[in-house]
């Protein structure tokens, strides 16, 4: 099994989570248990460094993510998903992707997408991104 | 500035690096100088762990990086910058992305990008992929 060679620093391998029409939906950290667990469901499940455990991404909010592809990068120390995102979006603040900001030459933020869900009502008072 | 209230976790946070085209390039950490020296030429600069040191992209191999855009996840802990690759591809090992390969649900690894230069022309015995 290839994931025996993978490079899990303190335990964890960063994952960049790629939407099927090619957005970038978020960054994010698997332990090796979370990977295989992904693996074997097809759904993604990550490593939660704040609360210490695993979690399947869509438990709270039911908007999972089912894995299509997986790849590895050349030094065995990051992999590329590319997901189906089910429901309206991957960021627990209501946006479709967590990279909904960009750095402006001034040095300020430009928020450059919209909010496709309320998270308040999706999370019911959850502050994470389950 | 909004650099200042990004999230360095132990000095370092990860970038995802997309082609313009769209392909995902590789996934690497900046510290903040490497980020400033980034903002500040419009070209990608990393920071090395191995080497404990900032390096250009492109500086051996010429084949630069040069930024396009920048965007920050939610959590202001990881970035998400979209380039113009120069040259054939960014992997070290001869490929246009570091994830060249596929994880096969059997466990085992596919070959899915095809070696777009030699690498040991381009690096000279540098076996780093700057």
């Amino acid at each position: 099994m290839f994931a025996s060679k993978l490079v899990f620093e303190k335990g964890l391998i960063p994952v960049v989570v790629r939407n099927v029409d090619g957005d970038i939906l978020m960054l994010a950290f698997m332990n090796r248990n979370a990977l295989l667990k992904t693996l074997a469901t097809g759904f993604m499940h990550y490593y939660s460094r704040v609360r210490k455990k695993i979690w399947m991404k869509g438990e709270t909010s039911g908007f999972g993510q089912k894995v299509l592809e997986v790849r590895v990068n050349c030094e065995n120390n990051s992999l590329l998903f590319t997901v189906k995102q089910e429901g309206p979006g991957a960021c627990h603040k209501g946006y479709k992707t967590c990279f909904y900001r960009r750095i402006l030459k001034s040095g300020g933020l430009s928020r450059v997408e919209k909010k496709v869900f309320n998270p308040r009502r999706v999370y019911k008072g959850n502050s994470v991104s389950e």
